[in-house]
């Protein structure tokens, strides 16, 4: 052991989603070289009063995403991990993009291009619009096997929403190269059947979105991705559960065994269908897919994560600027609630909104809120032990936290390319003090500090997290075409 | 009251969905006219030892339905009624099926033509596949209205399945007009998928068809439906549940308040997938959709009857020829699962199958018995009281039916079109001795005596059973574009 | 058949559980002998304009009932079954109960002296308190083959209330001799420790009656009691269910095909904790265990009446007078609600407060009205078809209802014993014109005219509902000794 | 930092109940001091190629405990924790257990003084057979103020059983003296019974042991005592939850937000019912309760294991001899099962069977592994950071684990006071190469060389895990006696 480090974080409290224990870190080569007591350093940071957590590990975000239309997300890698950095997340898994009739591989080089700028490390899921043969078969594979072991698919919005039959195809191929699966899941017929509805009467509002998609078009879509993912054993995240209604469609794939994960973000525990009803057009700044609910299903939410049914709390960060008409008011300062792009900001507020909400309102203890904002990420995603945690030879991604200062969520304090945030105002007990990416501070004194271009990507090599079980409704896998046993399987048996 | 009847049957013991009684049966006009003892007619039959049984009504019956292949179902009107006749089976729903592209009024039209050749009572559902705005806005009500109160739909099939689209815009018109909508739910993208891996895989023998549509494609399908039915507030029926895994997401519905019914076929009482898996070809004489199970489903099913979860059982009879070009032979001698038509006969041999396997076996009691063939199906598709019961008023349907007879079904006596029975050889207490037609008779002495022509169209008006809730998700009707309240009604509350 | 009858009911509605038609009903020997039109009788009474319904059964009456504290339940015979025919109910069955320490034959043959007074027909529950083994071997056979087919335990109150191993003892007994077992299932240590803890704290008002007696307690009681009758194979009814959570566990027993039913009452419907805490000692009026609870129990309840959970509605008729040193005042003007007797009447209010509640509001059909009050606890009970239902050859027990008739409900209208009502000025629809009990008048122009001792004892024969499955948890019926098969049977199997 | 640690455990792979990682352990004064690279000790032990788990944590042991009849449990301390040395368990929790008439105080006292000649760490659970005044309000609060937190009661077995009123006042003093109440969950009375009956009949072999206490009544008495725990707010683990029935008991109990947690032990995962019918009384070696079920069972549990709903599995090592007239042959050769001791030994087999059955077989990953059997029972018992993980300042308890070794399971290589080991001959993959307690060695070289009196007392400080939630069903705590709000909460709402 080095009897000097490069740095020491020195008497924080060091915080693991197992362990709590004082001790002093010591980094050398970007890593965490050491866990003891009175280590030395070239360089020492006090924590004393602190709490070191590792540094989040965000796996839902949209920066710089590209768009078909007019609407602009308003984050790009640079401001996105700016944001990031000050919410205390080192790590992004971001979205790179297929258009439809285009190319994924020419958007993932795409991608990794815009992303040099990033200031916190980052890795993409890889989303498919168009899965023709040509990207599963011969683009898909590659990408995977290149360390982006995640595949998105949207079950609604026109443009980017898959059919099940290309759900279908779309899973069996991610399976097939060793991918995880995301999923969008909102049954996208009724959303759409409901909006014309709804715009027909003349109801338009921001309030009207959460009207147009009711809890159930969540439940039904989780419901049927479930079903092709048994039949198919593929191991899937369900993206941003809203409320203890979709969570018990989760809950009963676990029960029978499934590789079925869910996800869930703090708007849905902290911003209610009430806010899309503020005056004038103040809505469209809460305005999310799936929509925001109530507070009952916040606290169903809570449940959810309590017995594990829900194991990542992540942002979706989705911003666009909100007087802006590249933004919220794209179709003007009343657009409806259907042109109106979907999506907030919330990189920056993730890990203080948790802390509250989780830890200081007595719902989670300090090892589970490591575990929903840093570890599970990593380790679903195959980031861990790299990412994620605070051990001997993983990252130095490390978050001084301060659990007893109060703050006042604003914009100014995001550090994102946005005009709002949906929490202004709001205040939380638990600050972000400094945020070390590999041993380098990117953030300290509410500033932002890490340089552009910092950031790297972080191919992830295959994992046991999302193999599949081997098991099938048939005593067949229809992936690999093997039959596994000569004698039908029944459900009841 | 006449002293004198047109017809007495005299000292049986009749049995409705709520009593068991000996009584004589005054008939007049071809309805009961009193129930009482020492009646006098004009005809007398004796019914002394026997069960006397309101006529079965079978409310999923496909007749003399034209076929866009080469396969054709091997019953008309003439042949498929007499083995109603001969069942015990007075009242047929059978479907008017709009072919894709063509006018649903002309279907109807030409089926009315061919069901004149009936000898039993019928009445149709309206098989809608292609619901474009003539279909449902110009033709649905106006057929609704004539009485034929019921739409069809189908979740799988090429050529007839509709798409998520499709069906919330069909269950709508079908609400606004006042039909109930009645369902085959399995995911069809699945069981495409299954089905071509399968075959690519050289596995097409007839047990193949089992393993192509597993339990869970039926579960995911009727998750789907009372989705959409919920959004809607459709009454809808699913048909042909198949074990307890699909019964219990019905269950799921009605438990919280839905108007989602259950049906189910002797077939899924009687064969399993073991059955498909017979020497040679002789498994595609078991081949129907959803496909058989095991007799760990069959026992669920019985228990999900006696909950009422399920509360009818109708016969599915959709019959081909097995050594017929034009039957399930119409890909050759072993021509692949997935070229093979579905469907079995078993307009006959349904009273006698489930009286075995649910009277005789203790499953059941005789009065749940007759409601499960003939009451609660007059009930939920409006025929009640004129059918389904036998009441003063009612029409004077009626069976005479030994419960104490063995006998053991054979293919002569299902007087079908159809070349094979998949019962042959199956030996069950219960016998259906005559069948009454308001009065006729139209089956006694193993013989159809029903006249060519005999039957009658019988127009149904609206009825309660079917009426919607007004109860919503969200605080908005979709159908009728009506604000119900002005707050969004959330799932946990 | 006769061409004139004693008497006939012409031109009503008749309704049965499975069937709505009109007809003349012909009676002979206080039988029903026809049902037809244009019969003549004797004697004709108009019922133009009227439904007809079978004569209620009411399976959970507290009448005459032997007390061993100063408080006592203030209807006799005479005058409980005067309001039994004021309310449309001809058939009661009331409670036999052992003193502890005392003879269960004993009791029977006091309570038959006792009930020679009855105005409508009666049989009764055999209530055991005390289940030695003189009682259990060699009295309780005689009994039930005397035609008391029923015992009923309870799982609370001191001086009656069984422990488990006699709760255990008695239903074994009870399957062996033949008789269903009723039971009242709340928790007896939860409910003595938290009454002590309220009254020690201060907390003796009426309103504490529901928080001594949360839904946990009658939910936990249900489970336990589904146990034992699992292992016994004991069929059993659970009785007074107050709300979706108990129904929850009767369900879940029915859903793995148990012999176990389900019963609530009217004021579980209607009346609400609220009640229980109006201004002074009011709230006396409205005690009765299970507690009330809330309006979203019933909504829950009367989603478990739709599913068939719960398929009996009875009054749990147990009137003690409000302003009465003897009654609910007993232990003074403002006693504590742990010395307030439970119970309140409400066997006249039973038909209307149903029928409004349900087919006024649109909850339920009329059969299924008719089959709740009458032919569902007919059949449970063993009564039927003697009575419960209209049917050649049944009793004459005849009730002549105005579906649109508005009334007030007043304590004069009960026709009862007590000096109140807790349904005082609530308003229905529906009203009890007159009532026949075997053809004769028992109750019209708002008045009783039944004859005292008019009523008589109806034996019930052994009958098939309450035979038990032979489905036991292990290869070993208890009861019987009988080893059923060579093999542990596992509950995961 | 030293330069020098008193001990390196050098080169091992580090298990946490969270991370996986590469590192040199520096342990001075009997704690973890660092984790880190190239670390230098006094002693340094290699563990290159093993694995470094924390020591284990059993919390369920049965250990020298008195016994009121001939049959002897045949550990004491010194035998007991040389085989807890000898499978990698540290610290065990044992059961000081008050005689029925006895105090609890001096029970404890006595045990102390016998523990003290433990060779690892030992706490004790606080077992309550008569709880008497004295013993909840006088001896309690001051025992679990000095360090035992945590009380186990029994619902079944003959005088030490406890009744439900017993159970409330015991849970009601535990949570106010601030205790876990840890439970044995069996219906008594059932068991009592189904023992009697077949008896009876003569059914005595081992193999009916399991016929006497089936599934339900596990299942029964967990749905009881999480009522009595709902209505007190007092958290509770289920002990030896043997299969998902009663998991689901469990799992229904934590979807409510309630504190309740579930143990197993290997026995439920790899012994089955077949076991107890070996030829001879061979069964007896496999009695215990609640009995063995069977593989569905075990898989069962496993699923119950991964979503979180059983959180620990516990050894309960309960050894009497086999071939002993103080053991299992106490009634003779062939005593009757209802005389057989319960219990098998199991200490030692603990950490290789579930590393053989969960890890080797994939059920579940390797820091699973480490919190089932270390981190979690220390968490939820008031170890933690002290006992159960390996982080900087916890106790230096440490076992080198090679999971790349086979062995076969031998009674020899139990190190325990018995005479036989029901898991002899299997074989298994994974070994106990060495264990530390407090940096000293207590087994190595298949050799127990911790020291007589090695082990010392773990007070255990008051924590949060157990701390009650202060949700009740009713708005009144009827331990404290504090009034919530003044309005009834109800079940539905």
């Amino acid at each position: 052991m080095p009897t000097t480090f490069d740095l020491v974080v020195r008497g924080g409290v060091v915080v693991t989603a197992s362990d709590v224990f004082k001790a002093d870190i010591g980094i050398a080569g970007g890593k965490v070289a050491a866990l003891g007591t009175d280590l030395e350093g070239n360089r020492v940071v006090d924590a004393d009063g602190l709490l070191v957590l590792p540094g989040g590990v965000d796996t839902h975000v949209h920066i710089e995403q590209p768009s078909s239309g007019p609407a602009q997300m308003c984050d790009t890698f640079e401001t996105g991990t700016a944001s990031a950095a000050a919410g205390g997340t080192t790590t992004v898994i971001c979205f790179a993009t297929q258009m439809r009739g285009g190319s994924l591989k020419a958007a993932v080089e795409d991608y990794r291009v815009a992303a040099r700028r990033a200031r916190v490390d980052y890795t993409f899921h890889l989303t498919i619009s168009d899965p023709t043969d040509v990207v599963l078969r011969d683009e898909l594979p590659t990408l995977i096997d290149s360390g982006c072991r995640s595949v998105k698919v949207f079950m609604t919005y026109d443009g980017i929403g898959l059919d099940d039959a290309q759900l279908i195809r779309t899973l069996a191929a991610a399976r097939k190269a060793g991918a995880l699966v995301c999923v969008h899941a909102e049954h996208h017929a009724l959303i759409a059947y409901l909006s014309e509805r709804l715009v027909a009467a003349g109801l338009t509002a921001p309030k009207y979105h959460a009207w147009a998609k009711p809890t159930v078009v969540e439940r039904e879509a989780i419901s049927r991705i479930v079903a092709i993912a048994e039949v198919l054993d593929v191991p899937i995240q369900i993206f941003h559960v809203s409320g203890p209604e979709p969570a018990e469609e989760i809950a009963r794939a676990q029960a029978r065994g499934m590789k079925v994960w869910g996800e869930t973000c703090p708007q849905y525990l902290t911003i209610t269908a009430e806010d899309l009803d503020r005056p004038g057009f103040e809505g469209a700044k809460f305005m999310f897919g799936p929509a925001p609910r109530g507070t009952a299903e916040a606290e169903g939410l809570w449940r959810a994560i309590k017995t594990g049914t829900i194991g990542v709390i992540s942002s979706d960060h989705a911003p666009t600027r909100f007087d802006d008409p590249r933004g919220k008011k794209v179709a003007g300062e009343n657009g409806p609630f259907t042109k109106v792009p979907n999506g907030i900001p919330g990189l920056a507020a993730r890990l203080p909104l948790i802390f509250h909400e989780g830890v200081t309102k007595g719902n989670i203890e300090l090892s589970k809120f490591v575990d929903l904002i840093a570890t599970r990420p990593a380790k679903l995603y195959g980031l861990f032990p790299k990412k994620g945690t605070i051990a001997v030879g993983s990252d130095a991604d490390l978050v001084l936290f301060n659990p007893r200062a109060y703050q006042t969520l604003t914009n100014a304090g995001q550090h994102h390319g946005g005009d709002y945030t949906p929490y202004e105002g709001r205040e939380v007990t638990g600050k972000v003090i400094a945020t070390y990416l590999r041993g380098t501070c990117v953030f300290e004194n509410d500033t932002v500090v890490g340089a552009i271009g910092g950031g790297s990507f972080v191919p992830r090599a295959p994992y046991a997290e999302i193999e599949p079980r081997g098991v099938f409704p048939i005593p067949f896998d229809p992936v690999t075409s093997t039959v596994l046993e000569d004698k039908p399987k029944l459900a009841a048996e």
